[in-house]
Parts: C-alpha cells; structure tokens; sequence
C-alpha cells in the first residue's frame, strides 16, 4: 500500500515541488494539501502546471486540521514559514503523524541560538530536543523510524556537504572557513519584494543581508562542530543570482597542515560519499545547471595558492528547490518508512 | 581642436565600447577604425546599434596602417588580443602617437612573469619598461603625456581598487587576500564557445578556469605590491555569470591588527577615493546593475565574523566593459591630454 | 543659457530615465525633481546609478509646487500614472511652462474613448483639445512653440511607425492590420506585481491582458486614421518578454491591390524616413538589442505568402524606455525649443 | 519485460531528453546509444545531470550498427540531423525494430516538397510512403503497431494542436491563418552559432530567418490541409526568445461565418480535447513557463476585434523539447506499444 502523504504550505515555492515530486512517486500518495490561508486556494491555480496531474478534490486546499490529516496520512510534510511549523507538530505527532519539517524551527539545538537567530521565542522544546537533523547523508543512522526530521536548510545542505568531510578527517583549520554562496531566486520565496523585481534582479548580482550575520551560519556552524567534535566557526556570505534555482557555494578552508595533498583531500570525499547515490564528487568545477531539477549535490575541491601558505577551495552546487528542500524532504521520507532512498529521485 | 582618435581592433565588445564612448565624446573625434582581418568589416554590420551615429568614411575598417593612422590620429587605441597589441605598439609610437593599450602586453613589469602567464615571449621589452599601468585613481599623476599606457584588467580593477587604500594603511594582512568574483558573459568575448552558448550560460553559475592560477591574480599581486611596498599575495577565483555585463568582487581579508574599526575602515576608502569622481564608496551592498554602462566602481566594506578573528569583506561592483576596459580607457585618454577627467564618461 | 528642465514623477522608470538623459545633455540642465510622495524621496536611494552625477539639491525631490518649478524651469515633464497628469499640467501651463506629458492623459482627441478606456473622467478637456500628440517623425511640424505635449505611447510609437507610411500610401488595406508585440519588464512599471516577480517572469513569455482590448488600441487606430484620412482599424496583441528593455512589433497587412512590390513598400519608408535621425529602415531583421539605450526605431518589411494573397509583414524595434519614453520626450523638447533635434540623444 | 530503448543521435538537446525520459520511464529500459562520431562520447560527459543515473555499459555511445541495435533494442530513437535519419531508418526498419524518428525526413508526405524545403533529395521513398505522422491528438488510430513513426515538428506541433479543431469544424477560413511563434534557444540546437552566443541572445528578441519561407510551414499546411480536406495555407513567423525552453505560438484566424461565437470556439477544443491526456484547454493565457519540463500543450482561444470583422486568437504554448521533441516521441512509443499513453511523463 502506498505511503499517504500530506502538505502543509503547498503555496510556496518549496510546497509546490513537495506536491511535484509526491504526484511522481512511485511508492507515495498525495492524499491532502493544507493551507492557514483564510480562503483555501486550488494549488492548480498558483502552479498551472500541476492542471491535469492532481485529482481535483486533492487540488483544492482543506484547512490545517490535525485529525482530518491524521485520518487520511501516514507523513506530513510542513512548508510553512519559520516559526508557523512548531505550532502545528506537536498535535500532528500527538496524532500518530510522521512529521517532515522545511523551516527552521527544529533544526537549531540550542534555543537561545534559535531565539536570537529567529528573533523569536521557541513554542515547542521539548520535540526540538527530540528532533533528527535532516542531511541524510551525515544523519542517516537517525532517520528510519524517526518522529520529527527538521530538513537541513538550502545553504547549510550545500556548505556542510562541502565541509565535513575535511573537517571529520582534521584536514582542515575549524576556523576562518569561508563560505561564499550565491542563490538563484526563488530562494527568496514567493512574496513580492523590490530585491526580486524583474526589472531590478535581472541582469544584475550582488551580495545581500547583514554580512556574517545570516540566519544560516548557525546552523552551518553547529552541524560542524557536531561532526568535528570541537567548535568549528564559518563565515557566510549570500550573494543573489539573476536565476531561477540552484546554489553554488564557493569555499575557501585552511590546511591543518602543510602537506596535505590534493589527493587526499578528494580521498576525504570519496570516503564520504562513495555510496552516497545523492553527492557527486567530480573532477571538473559543478555548475548549477548541472543539478537543476535534481537531487543530486555536487562537489569538487582544489589546492592551490602559495605553496608555503596553500588554500583549500570546495565547490558545492544544488538546487535550492530540490537537494536544498523538496526533494531533501522526499528523501528523508524514504528513509524514515526504510523505502528505497532513491525512490521517485532520479 | 578635437583630439583625433584612433581604434585598432574595434569589432571585440571593448573596441565597441571604445568606437561608442568616442562618438558620445564632447572634445574627442573618431577618425579612424583599423581591423586585422582580411576582409574589412563595416563595424555597422557587426553592431547595428551604430547605424545612424556614425560617419560612413569611418565605419568601414582600414588596414593597420601605422602611415596612414599616424596621419589623421593623435591617440590610438589598442583593443587586440594579448599578445598582438605588441607587435603594433612600437611602431605606433615612433610614429609620435599616444597609445592606450586595453590588452595584458604592457601590464606586467617582469618579463618573466608575463611569459609564464600568458604562455608567449614578449616582443617588445623596451616599451614594456616604459608603460604606465592604467588605473587613474592609483597613478594618475603618471598619466599626463604618457606615451604608452597599459589599461588595468577588467578583474584587477576591481580587486585593486577594493584591496589597495587597506594595504596602503596596512589595515589588512598581505596574505591569503581572497577575491571571489563573478563576471558576465561579454568579460569571456565575442568568440563563440560551449561555455557561452546561450543553452549553457543561461540559468548557470559556476567558476571556471584553473582556480589559482587565473592570468590576473599576478597582475593584482604586482599592484597590490608595489602599493604596499612589500609582497601582497592574493587568491583570485573567477565564476561565469549569466548576464552580459558586470564584476562583482567580493574579497575576504584578514585585519592586521585585533582592534581595527569598521570606522577606520571606511575612513581608508574615504581617503583614497574621495576625491575620485569614478569610485563611489556607498554603506549599502553594491551591485554590478547599479554600475551598469557607466565607469563607476562601486565598493563597500564589512567587518564581522568571530570578535576574536574578524573578518573584513570588500564588496566591488564596475562595468567589465566601461571601468573594466572602455571607459578606462578613455578617463585614461582625458588624463594623458589633460582635458576634464571624466569628458565623456558621465 | 541652457535650458532648465523639471521632472515630475521621476522616481519611475520613465522618470529614472529623463534624469539620467537630462544630466547628459548638452544644453539642458535639470534644475527640480518633483514628487507626490508624503516622504520626499533622495532619487540616489532609488536608483544608486545617479550617486556622483547628480547635485545633491537636485537630487532630494521636491513637493509639485507649480510656482517654485515655474521660478526655476522652462520645461517640465509629467512623468506620473495616467489620470495624475492633468491634475497638474493646467495649472503648470498656466504658469507659462512648456509641457511634455509622458501619461495618456492628452493622447486621445475624443473624451469618450478616453474615458472608456482609461475608466475615470478626463478633468481638463480644453488643453486636451489643444495637446499636440507627440510623434516627431509624424507631427514635427506641430511641434516648435508647443505649449502641451502629449508623448506617444511606447506600444504606439512602434506601430504607429511600422504602419503610418504604408497606409499613407494606400499600400495596405485599413482593416485587420494585426499587431503582434512584445514588451520588456520595464514596461510594467516599478511596481511590484506578481507577473513581474523573477520566478514568476524569467524563462516565461506569454500575452497579457484583456485579448482586443489593449488601452494602447484605440491610440494606435485614432493616429493611423488621421494619417490615412479614413477609417483604420487595428487589432493589437501584447506579450510579455523575460528581458529588462525593448519593443518588438510584428505587424501584418493585407496588400492594397495584388501588385505592390517589395520595393515598393521599401521606397514608402525610405520615402516618409530618409531624413529622420532616429528611424532606421533596415533590410536586415530588427532586434531589440540593436536598439537598447537608443532613441532609434528600426524597421524592415518583408512581402511574402501566397501569390495570390500576399501578406505584409513589417518588423519595428524600439527600447520602450527611450524612443518609447524619456527619449522621445527629449527628442520633443529639443523641437519645441528649436534646438537640434538630436540634441543629448546619440 | 521492459520495453528496450536505443537512442542514435543522444548528443542533442533533443537526445539528451530522451535518455532522461527514458531514464524514468517505469516500463521501459534504455540499453543503447549510438552515435555517428568518430571518437564516440561518453553521454555524461556533454550533460553531467546524467552522472549517477545511468550505467556506465549505456552511457559510452556505441556506433551506429543495426545488427548490435536489433540484438539488445525493441524500438529505436531516431534524434539526427534533418537529412540523416533515411541513411538509417532502412536498415533498421528491415531489422524489425519500431523506428521513432525526431528529424523531418519523414514528416512531409511529397517528395518534391521535401526536397524543395530541405534542399536535399530524398533518398527513402517507400518508408517515407508507409511513415505515420507523429502526433497522437490527431493520428492516435495509426500508432499502434506502426513500424515508422515521424513525430511532428516543434512548432508544428504547437501550430496544429491551436488550429485542427477549429479548421475541422469549419469554424474559421483555410486561409491567411497567421501564426505568430517564438522558440527558446535550445530550438537552435547545440551548434555554436552566433545567434545563441550568450551576450547577443540575452536580453534581445527579434524574428529570424526568411520570413514566410520556414521550413515548418509546408509541414503545417499538409496536416492541416489533411484535416480540413481542403487547401489550408497558413502564413508561419518565428522569433527566437531570450530564454532555454519553450514554444508560444499566437495564431490569428478569420472567422467563417459572422455569427461564431466564444463559446462555440471553446467547445470545438474541447470536443478536440476533451479525452487528450497532454493537452490543456485552459481560460487563461498559456505562458511557456507553465509547461517547462512538461509534455503539456496548452492553450486557449478569444475572439475579439470590431464586431462586423471579428478575429479569432489561439494561443498554444508547449516546452519544445518535450511535447515539441523527446515528450512526444515518448508518448509515440507508449502508443506504437500499447502502453499506457501517459507512462513516463507525468
């Protein structure tokens, strides 16, 4: 029988290809859209591209009712805005619900880091400290079986796949790790907004946010540490791309030592992600386009600079849409319910 | 009288840019236009933005005549590629004309770097020696009567113009300088290939190139070194954006000392540039957009990261084809006749 | 003595442009930025292009005070949403300054077709009566001493142009002249709207509005049929382009009688266009991108179909900010005031 | 068992979507690629979306050997050159393999069009004779079983789809049928060129080729004509858009009788449509973007104009590499083989 999953938040851009990638699953069904918004919306007419592949009384948005959604659905997916979701899990997990969570609000172990981080107070510790940290492929062991997953966000999916396993085998300094990302712009979301105004993104690129500040750098920061076993520190600059998906992070590291070789480093991440049918460590520089559309990171690495002073550079490419949320979420699902990690992925 | 200009090579986006600014000159003419090629094109035919502004006589391209450039012209531009503007060079200025070179010949002092670099012997070691580097808000005071003037690289600029007034001050360290920037498709020029083949480009982001070894990192280093006064080692990493113009860099440096201000920071660039009518130093992020189609760089600068190992961010934004060739050259060309800086270029 | 210019509205787009084509011309000088906004805004804030080129008086906006902008200008441009203009011009005429109205509010002669299409009441029908309707290539004559200038529309501008000489020819018939045309972003304005959202907009294209019933419809038609003399019914149909700048018109006319020759409709261009500086009857297909930051107009026509039941096809480019815009209404202004038509626009 | 795929030509955009589909397909299996170069490619190596997705024994193209492709294949994907596919189709149709070719060679029913439109002789009249045309909404009834299949043009495609069912009722006339059409740049192929070097395709728009004379014209006409039972002659303009994927074309119609109305339009598409799976009759206006990555066509129609001369607007938008190439050949073979039409491409 098929997994019967459920959506709430299908609007945004990240709950659209949850919808798109569920109605494509092999072993899933999509069996209920919620939405908070006072008249429901048919998701059909925010994304016409879904007309002719959703049965009609799915299309149309029911509202967030936790025993509606408890009688019909084995997993709920939350698509919601940072701080909405941890109004709803508790019921949905009191209800028997798989809960796969895309916004922060579980993703942050220390809650003082998350109320200062989301300028808001924490409605929900005690799941929060129940919570799996969704990047399968360092967290893998925690997920089958697991209540509440908090997908890894966007940047952090690209910059800690890029990171770790250099950090994991000591090849790397834990400090002055410099991230350099750019995003395409959905990204930014489906709300209208001067930074994505036609006439003012297109053709144009910059950096954005208060630099050292973003949201992000925790998180990235505390997954590292976790793997590293000491505090490591990152710095994390955006940058906004005239493109619809994709993220490239750019990321400039210090050898632990001067005779790391440039084969070692790559023997790191085949160590890594060897079996991983997600990452894709590659000879050539990755591009954003090479992964639109798909799950798949990819990644490479560089030593150079002066050879008494050599700079480690990591390219991570993703789509922010896909490896960066929807499809991260769908992932997590297969190995929650122990389907195969790939299925409805490739 | 107007000053009589000359563009050898003016079918490259530079050259177009040149033959652009020189019609829109107010104390400047454009009297000849000279092409290597065999078949002498009508720049009309390649830029049909230029039907109706400009005269018939000059459109069509003449032979690289040094005689007959000499005859009309008092200032001829070099918009060629590296390593042919030097077979030209010589002759154009026994000839008593003023040459402004937009290509790497002149640009490098030692020798032996630019025949590391650019993988071909110089020909021409004797002007080579007597060449101003072109980049007015660093060595103006060179400029009036030059003979021979190299413009500075389109990446250079940039990263100079962002490093330079730091290290002046010795605000910043002399190494591991980081300059992670972007460019639009026009820096790769109008030669056709797969990397800027519409289906590739577009919706793309990547790096590209031999990363650390790119053929500005020792033009930067040698500027940045002799504003210093002692060695400056930077690390210079390209991407390909997926639009037609525009540089954005973004350079991550370490402060010399613990207790430098993101107060004396800005007072640095303000020393340096206050004065300067094209460098616009701005609180808020630049963006290569707002920078479009003019000679302005626009720059900023961050101090954030770990209380006890900061990091200063730099933020640049030119026109890779105006501050970063063109209009480089022809504040540079105001410069060497001593008219009004910025004729033309506001 | 320049000419002192005053923009009121300036902090759209067309309005963006004005400026920035004011502050290049040779013998105007911007002298008022005025707004309707509560909180007068600094235009630098609002496009960062104009920090270093504009004087900082200048560039804080002003209240719409007629008396102060009559004390200090000669000309003013309305620049404000359709329906604002003729809130001001009457008193602004009043004062005795020269108006160029870049709204619709004084482009059609009939009262009741603008209040038809523009859904609100015209409130100043007597200088509507007097507006001379501002198209250079086709009204010139109206224009020196004008007191209220109505500038054409950017969509008319190009249809008006591909059509005029083929009607006024009785080269094609007057009836079902379709009007195929697309637009950049720019030409829905600064306001944020969800068409105009980057994901929303980018890699799409697509028509818009009400099919047949385009505002821009009955402007088009009530121009060609003055110049025909006779009734002239078009059908216009526009799209949307994911570019920032451009027109393209596709037009296609019913041949008058079966022998006109492709020559013939050339010679009608050439006939009604030799010696107009910024019109280019081109043989080759127009592009937007020959034309983007130009004042120019680009056409061609083509004769093709079956034998017996020809059609003609004419193609027109514009930049609908320039020739569409801000540069037609100083190409307007140069006429009224009797400089040199081109003044400030090559 | 799987339904066995060889792709010969992979290497296109047209290729590549074919070995993607297929790639998905849940009953079918791709066992093949060939290729006609000398040093033959590894498919991954020209798009490394496809690293991680498909075995290393498919992903090295083979040579182009019937014999090898009969022994492992059950139907073959013809994705060449116009002009190359009759070179092979022979040979394999003769091996007994079902043939789905996506080149013109078989689509236009008279030789001596072909050979007028393609410039080139036709060198396999007797299959050419047998081969169905590939567009199931029209042809269904001849796909099961069929040994040759031609799937339809691109923009055919999306030409016929908007006008057979309104030229099958009788509802507009045969002829001056106007279709306004406009291709993202990958309708151009992989092939360097010019026209799709980025900085001159990005942010234009403009027509191409020689107007009235596309090859996709006498292709157009002769299914309409089949359709109608009588001449159609439609007048075919195609415009190259700034962006990867997607077809729009808008099609101008005259009404037969005066007395059609909206309604009446309406019905004719969906008695058409009604039962078709991939296209959508939709209220709105397409837009290319609701399609991207889909088998979709979609489409809608107005009618409008002055009442005594009324107009009728269709406009159809389809991704032109899917339902416009590797979709629809897809959707062919589930038809040829009687699988569920929709396999595969929702």
């Amino acid at each position: 029988m098929a997994l019967r999953a459920a959506v709430i938040g299908p609007t945004g851009y990240a709950g659209f290809h949850l919808v798109d990638l569920l109605l494509r699953h092999p072993e899933a069904q999509l069996v209920y859209l919620a939405s908070a918004r006072d008249k429901l919306p048919d998701i059909r007419q925010i994304y016409p591209q879904l007309i002719g592949r959703i049965a009609d009384q799915v299309a149309v948005c029911r509202p967030i009712d936790v025993d509606s959604i408890a009688d019909v659905a084995d997993v709920v997916f939350l698509a919601l805005p940072h701080g909405a979701a941890m109004g709803y899990a508790p019921a949905l997990l009191d209800a028997g619900l798989r809960v796969v969570d895309l916004s922060a609000d579980y993703r942050l172990d220390d809650v003082a880091i998350f109320e200062k981080t989301y300028q808001q107070p924490h409605g929900d510790r005690q799941n929060l400290a129940d919570a799996v940290y969704g990047l399968p492929e360092l967290f893998r062991q925690q997920l089958p079986g697991a209540a509440l997953v908090a997908c890894a966000g966007c940047y952090p999916t690209a910059a800690i796949l890029g990171v770790a396993p250099l950090i994991n085998h000591s090849m790397v300094k834990p400090e002055r790790i410099i991230i350099n990302a750019a995003s395409g712009a959905t990204g930014a979301g489906r709300k209208l907004s001067e930074a994505t105004h036609f006439p003012q993104l297109n053709e144009s690129f910059g950096a954005y946010g208060d630099i050292g500040f973003h949201r992000h750098q925790p998180e990235i920061d505390q997954v590292l540490t976790r793997v590293a076993g000491r505090p490591v520190r990152s710095f994390f600059v955006p940058h906004l791309l005239p493109i619809d998906r994709g993220i490239l992070a750019t990321i400039y590291l210090q050898p632990a030592t001067a005779d790391v070789t440039l084969g070692e480093l790559f023997e790191a991440f085949a160590d890594a992600y060897a079996e991983e049918p997600f990452v894709r460590v590659r000879d050539d520089l990755p591009n954003v386009k090479d992964v639109r559309d798909t799950n798949f990171c990819d990644l490479t690495v560089r030593l150079s600079g002066p050879e008494e002073d050599p700079i480690v550079t990591v390219f991570c490419a993703e789509d922010n849409l896909i490896k960066g949320a929807a499809g991260q979420a769908i992932q997590i699902m297969n190995l929650v319910f122990e389907l195969d990690e790939t299925a409805g992925l490739l």
